[in-house]
């Protein structure tokens, strides 16, 4: 059950990093939808090796094939299945590593659980399986688009290079300017240059990623157990190399007063409620309440290094592991796509599940 | 959907802050198992409220009845229901907030969302609900212990008091032996002066948990969205009040690089892995390798003030929310029982499903 | 997880029958549902045993006592409890079974599954637990009058007595008239006099039961899997004693040619469409289609007999089984209102994911 | 989520009839089963449409591809999917159906529920989709005979020509030496003679199949709602033109005594348990008892003539439909190796289940 992600808009994803493919099936996205397959190719392109100096120089084009759930270029409400072929799999680069555990990956977790794994780049543990993800959260996208409802993530954070920002003004419009996805085009010169530093020292380093959802109507979010931020985190933390998540105040909160934390409500010359501030960030009681909704993520520094380490293999035998192949110094640049797919994810199945609870009192 | 969590060790909690009772009913605990009603109790007396002078002073003995599932001590298979009875209620005391909605509370936002709401102490939005995942955590707990699995929590931070440990080698016996439940009396100490002066004020304040996790074999926990610690963080995320999860290095990984932050793996004398360091946090590619787990949750400051506050009431017309009732100035010292019992379920489920799951190469 | 039954509208049952109480936990029933308790404990009536001289005499008031979930007489979207006491034990009935398997019951399946039992009257295995099922069956039916969908369920047969109708047009007004509750009332009289010839020999007989359900919109149903057959299905072969079902044509359809089982599609005056037959039964690949929806359910005849039985105990020793104690000659007068409960929580869930996946055409 | 099946050994399937492809994701097989390709690939054979003179001519090979999951022959725990082109399809075939609605298919309802429809070769609806579940289910065949359990169909019914058998002793060794797939040579070739009639009509006629389950060990079924035949039931009547199921005595049963209906256990030599009789069907209050699960299956008459009939088309205007292309005159010889699928995906589903629930008694 573990490949399964969402209850009504729910994906199933399959695939090894060298195998011949990876992909999606998308079970419960309403019909009648217009699909744009553009745009699942342009947020493949944004996480898809290669597209620049600072990521990994795998090289893989991503082209999404939609093989059912589409006719005449609408859903059909049947299952949608997106597969992408891998196509530069170069598996004799990790033949040295089929008896070797290589540090802070999944190796011996894998070959604890299975008994056995596939090597070959990680197989199922790699990054790669999450092409699938953005393939399906484009779909999500486009859902929530009909909506008004828009996800937009981005760099905030590259080492101890930090762009601080206010979630309910920050510009995002020069996002992708830059090859680290920071929109403040200094800030993202000076994560550019670490990420390189990293690069020439055959070193990484963590990053943090900050997503903004807006035109969210209040009431999405169930309680007790499936908050919206609790499956926004489920969804995050499920990401490789993620190591927390916050969101509104976040671990700030930590150290404020409530007289200073409580967002008053107050109403505008429309009559709409708003908060005067959002430390909420947008949920209150595990429940949208129609301000913006945002979260961080942080990420932590890449486990392949162009460096010598020690290491044992699964004979127990001391080893020592060369650093070669191909890695991204730096991983956040390319989770930007990955963050908003598994954002978008997360709110087309709760708007769904919202429609479906929706309150009588209109009957 | 909402009510329920866990997919094989699983729980369905119900009831409201002010109606005649709370209960859990437990859905997949196996047979078999001897239960220790007194060790349920005891757990929820370090959640209840009343139990110190900084905490509400709502009084509730918090008795669990179980009704089902347990014959002659022991578990049969069949589902466990646990009720807790409501004892103090005072819904007088909310009369006044019928029609305000409190700030920062889910009062709005269950409004948008069910058309309604139950206004008495927060109805299905109160924390009092957590009272019965304290009960069925408990159980779940000595579910574990047949495992040698130990589940410890404590609180690390309240404001900008913050207690540091080393996970490995924290001793956490002293635990319970202060109000607040940090397991560093001087720590501790300083604290309970920052609540005992925050109640004072009529102010409320933030604080930390750290919980750690002993004795877990290698291989639990599920790639690909059911990481172990994206099943933990959902299980956080979803305590009232909490608003950050981290596990392992966590945010500080961010800034740290590859050569740093990688846990080099080695074997003791007696042949058995482990690593050098665990800034994994005992989990790599979300399953567990061994090593102890750890996982530190934000939590803001309580919503609920004893001051006058600013708000709006439904029909839009701004209202002053004034100060009074019984609170928490600050939630940690009772949440310390409900990260553990989150925690318990989690990996309950999870070792039930590596048993479902388990491979085939003894057969 | 067993015992869950539905994915949006949701119950989960628990209790022994010879525990202090049983119990259901409804999930997922919408907010703003005007409750009618005395209705529930209608339905309850109707399946209590003790209510006539054809049923097993346990005396059972079977008051249905909401704990959560209700405010002011309407739903509020939290999770509904509903438990109901058991009254009439008498365990002490039941301490010759304890090392005793009873032929064609569950005792010998639970030991071999659950590795103990409680044995007092069967435990979880018990039909008692059916009176949580249709409580909260209750509560779907009036949710689906809401929506003008109606459910009503009698005795078409016991033994060899059938009661032959049409499905479109049978009067069921007069099936709580006799105590059997078949509509007919001459050949709910040849049923009640078989009854009691076999409550005379301590013996028992079989039964069945139809359902129909009118009033259904067009398009409930999900392919592939959920197909509203098979759901039903599922509900109905989860009753106990259940060994077959079949709708529409069911098994006569085995003998039926194409030509003749074929629906053709007409439309009325007003522009409606409709079938000029129904052998389909109401759903078309899994789909209502606006047409009465029917189905048979088979019972066997109960085990529990007044009658010496050979068997063997938990030692493998033969041994003879006295026949004593209360029991049901036949099952099915008590089983209609479970049957419709059953049928009610299918389509309430189906209603609820309808409206979840709603086609986006009309966006 | 209705296009997923099994909670543990679980399958998500995609595709439509005229597709580039169909397929299937199985989501939960342990790893460490060697899987043979070969006998995937001989129960899509004995599926797929062209195999004889009594089915369709539509011509497929039905090629398993094999995109994950299995690496060096063995499954690794990971997704496996299978995917399968569509080779034969002619599209055209169905372009004068676009508008029309053909009795008794899925073409109104499937208009009703998503507001359009792929109506080619009825898109989802076609019974093409079963490909996947034959292929997923072979992998469910092997991984139970690890455990000795063997899943066994035949066809015993055509039309009013019925195979009569003993479920404990019969001898189904050559069900594949006809193109009907009923062990019985004389009653086979009587099937077959009224297929051919059939076909020259251009008629259709029903049929039934029967499935026997032998080396199911006891204690597999979870009460109260997951019972193994309820899970069998939904499993079976989600299979495309079913419109019935029963196991053991099934609707036999309704005639029979308690007296001549219960099955009294007895100990043989070597002290194992076993039941005198098998009405029960091997399974006990929704639980396996050891002796074979066996039960039957009701196939309606293809829809699809070579007849004209009277229908109407979308604008609700009467038409008339020429029978004319490919089609099945009687459904059950193909059916046979689908029923066997099902069911091996329903136990595989219910031992890892019982596995991860196993009682606590001997630890």
């Amino acid at each position: 059950m573990s490949n399964r992600f969402g209850h009504i808009f729910s994906i199933t994803t399959y695939g090894e990093s060298h195998g011949p493919a990876i992909g999606v099936v998308i079970d419960g996205c309403p019909a009648g939808l217009s699909v744009d397959v553009d745009h699942i190719a342009q947020q493949l392109a944004r996480r898809r090796p290669g597209q620049s100096a600072i990521v990994t120089q795998r090289n893989e084009a991503d082209t999404p094939e939609i093989l059912s759930g589409i006719f005449e270029g609408k859903t059909t409400g049947a299952p949608i299945h997106i597969l992408i072929r891998n196509e530069d799999q170069k598996s004799a680069d990790y033949s040295h590593l089929a008896d070797t555990y290589r540090p802070s990956h999944a190796d011996y977790t894998y070959n604890a659980k299975y008994g056995h794994r596939d090597h070959r780049g990680g197989g199922r543990s790699s990054a790669r399986e999450t092409a699938a993800r953005v393939a399906a959260g484009a779909i999500a996208m486009q859902f929530l688009q009909k909506f008004g409802i828009l996800i937009t993530a981005f760099v905030s954070q590259v080492g101890s290079v930090r762009f601080i920002f206010d979630p309910e003004n920050v510009d995002t419009s020069k996002t992708d300017d830059n090859a680290v996805r920071c929109p403040d085009p200094e800030k993202a010169a000076a994560m550019e240059e670490l990420i390189r530093a990293m690069r020439k020292e055959g070193d990484t380093i963590g990053g943090r990623i900050s997503c903004i959802i807006k035109g969210l109507p209040a009431g999405l979010g169930e309680p007790v157990f499936d908050k919206l931020h609790a499956d926004l985190a489920k969804a995050m933390m499920g990401i490789n190399a993620v190591k927390g998540f916050e969101y509104g105040s976040g671990f700030a909160s930590i150290e404020m007063r409530g007289s200073q934390h409580n967002d008053l409500f107050d109403v505008d010359e429309a009559g709409l409620v708003f908060t005067k501030t959002n430390y909420s960030g947008g949920i209150q009681g595990g429940i949208s309440n129609g301000e913006p909704v945002y979260f961080d993520v942080a990420f932590k520094p890449v486990a392949t290094l162009i460096q010598d380490q020690e290491s044992i293999d699964s004979a127990g035998q001391k080893v020592v592991l060369e650093g070669k192949g191909r890695h991204d110094p730096c991983v956040v640049p390319r989770a930007v796509p990955i963050v908003e797919a598994m954002a978008a994810l997360v709110i087309a199945d709760h708007l769904l599940r919202q429609k479906a609870y929706e309150n009588l009192n209109n009957l």
